[in-house]
């Protein structure tokens, strides 16, 4: 079976699950819960209930397909599954704020339509409902393995501000070291992943040694996805991302290509004259895409990104036994490094 | 011994945690957790270590106090009375961005130093903070009980962001009933000082009927606390509080007094033509303080605030046993009613 059928099988009830934790607790607060709504794409922008896309949904289907491939029943996994889906959607509703985005996926953004301030707190209280959902384990859990859960929780939501935090800063240095890049996605990117799997192994039941490499096989698929990502924003095809091409050159996003061209002896000046500017004219931004090419950057970030997927299935190998669902974490991994949007 | 000994007792522990809290976890990330100190009053707005006055801890004093009023060593709530500081600090820098205010006890809100992306994630990583120190609980309680902490913690978060909705929403408008805006302070104000007491009280391992008691006199307290502060918001003296006299009139918060006014069948209609307008000349304040005042406003806000008192006060007789926290608590309670500043 391809992740495909697994996440498909998932979705309904992921999207219950969703729904069920956003029914507000009393009519006067109607609205905050709605607007949460409306971001996962659940309300349209009058709050009248609607299915819009708002995402694939992929942290829970990781949480339950992980839970699955360590022989348990995902069911056990959901309340994790959905809270980490919330967690993921309140970040991006403070950094549609933080970067200043009009729209995501082609909607209006909280703070485009509510103003900043509602915006904040709107993001504040799905951040809160996440955590609260996670209260719902203890029906099915020992009490021991949920607090494992809270903790693993809490500490992917410090590392994703921290994360975050850099990545802001960042914006404003070209003194960056690849290193550092690679430490804020851990933070940014990967480390909500590698919660996914790993939180995901814990409900399964998972002994200390085999959730630990679901944990790494989740930080390698996050670091993958997110150099691809970083690749796709320079070379990827205009028909296949839906962005124009050159997107990331365009609005200067210092990502692991650019960071490469910006520290390599060669290349690294002329570009750094060319970033220290306002913006890039059409011209340039076809100069910096050809230069980053010639100094072999592509091939730096997709060797890169190879390495980390082969990290992600030798992480996967050492959780022992071939279930059908530890197939689909493969084949999901494959897909994500060969994936051209 | 008056609860102002108490506290003085328990400072240096609640600053140790805190400042403990707040390491970070790797260099690259120093700046984010300095900007949370700063905000602490730990930092200077050079991120040099330093002690200025940021508040009284009152929320973790109480939490302390009431694990001491049932009879158990007040360290066993050390992690959570410093939590609970964190978090309400955390609600502080979003709400500084949301009002757009540009100083917070004499000193620059973290916003206007830093910008309003980074500080809606620094709010978001003391948020996170907050929610992490409560797991070294485990290290002294039974899991069943950490889990009922964290269960009461994660209720008041979501609560608190309601109580925000609430009061950002009403600033739009003139229609709202005296029972809502109750209901706002429940959340944005009793809430955090009701988690103090119940979870200080389950902390030291009373009885739910007792833990009950305790959350009960932290809601009541916290709101006689907020309607004594809407009374001091319009009538208080310049020389005793520091704001200037009718501060509330002049930026048209729509506190309980107002409302009462609002709602009032002879001075409403007056009153909503005045508050309809863009802003209030100094002799129009006048004339509001003076229709409230000849309504009962006054009169009606405290009455209010001693009902609200004499809850508090129940709610502590209910609690048993008399230890000298238990009378401390009351002092506290009485002095809140009481004060002028």
């Amino acid at each position: 079976m391809s992740y495909r059928q697994y996440f498909a099988r998932y979705l309904p009830k992921i999207e219950e699950a969703i729904e069920g934790a956003l029914q507000a607790p009393d009519p006067r607060v109607e609205e905050h819960y709605a607007m949460m709504a409306y971001h996962l794409g659940l309300r349209d922008h009058h709050l009248r209930p609607a299915k819009v896309n708002a995402g694939k949904r992929v942290r829970p289907m990781l949480c339950l397909l992980t839970c699955e491939a360590v022989g348990e029943d995902p069911d056990q996994a959901l309340p994790a599954a959905a809270s980490i889906e919330l967690l993921h959607n309140f970040s991006l509703i403070h950094d549609d704020i933080e970067d200043n985005s009009p729209t995501r996926r082609g909607r209006p953004t909280v703070w485009h339509l509510w103003g900043i301030a509602q915006a904040i707190n709107v993001g504040d209280g799905l951040f809160s409902l996440a955590r609260y959902l996670l209260n719902e384990l203890g029906a099915s859990h020992p009490p021991q393995r949920v607090l494992q859960v809270q903790r693993l929780f809490d500490q992917t939501c410090l590392r994703l501000t921290e994360g975050q935090y850099l990545d802001m800063k960042f914006e404003s240095t070209l003194d960056i070291r690849p290193e550092d890049y690679l430490y804020m996605i851990e933070g940014k990117t990967a480390a909500l992943i590698e919660a996914s799997t790993s939180i995901g192994a814990l409900l399964g039941g998972a002994a200390p040694e085999i959730q630990e490499a679901y944990a790494a096989f989740g930080r390698y698929v996050g670091l993958t996805f997110q150099i691809i990502d970083d690749i796709l924003g320079i070379w990827g095809r205009e028909q296949e991302t839906g962005k124009s091409a050159a997107s990331d050159i365009i609005t200067k996003k210092k990502t692991y290509p650019v960071l490469y061209g910006l520290n390599h002896p060669q290349i690294g000046p002329t570009l750094r004259e060319l970033y220290d500017g306002p913006s890039l004219s059409q011209e340039e931004v076809r100069l910096v895409v050809d230069l980053l090419e010639k100094a072999g950057a592509r091939e730096a970030a997709y060797s890169l990104a190879e390495e980390y997927h082969q990290d992600a299935l030798r992480a996967l190998d050492r959780t022992g036994v071939k279930r059908p669902a530890q197939e689909a974490l493969r084949d999901f991994a494959n897909t994500l490094l060969h994936r051209r949007a």
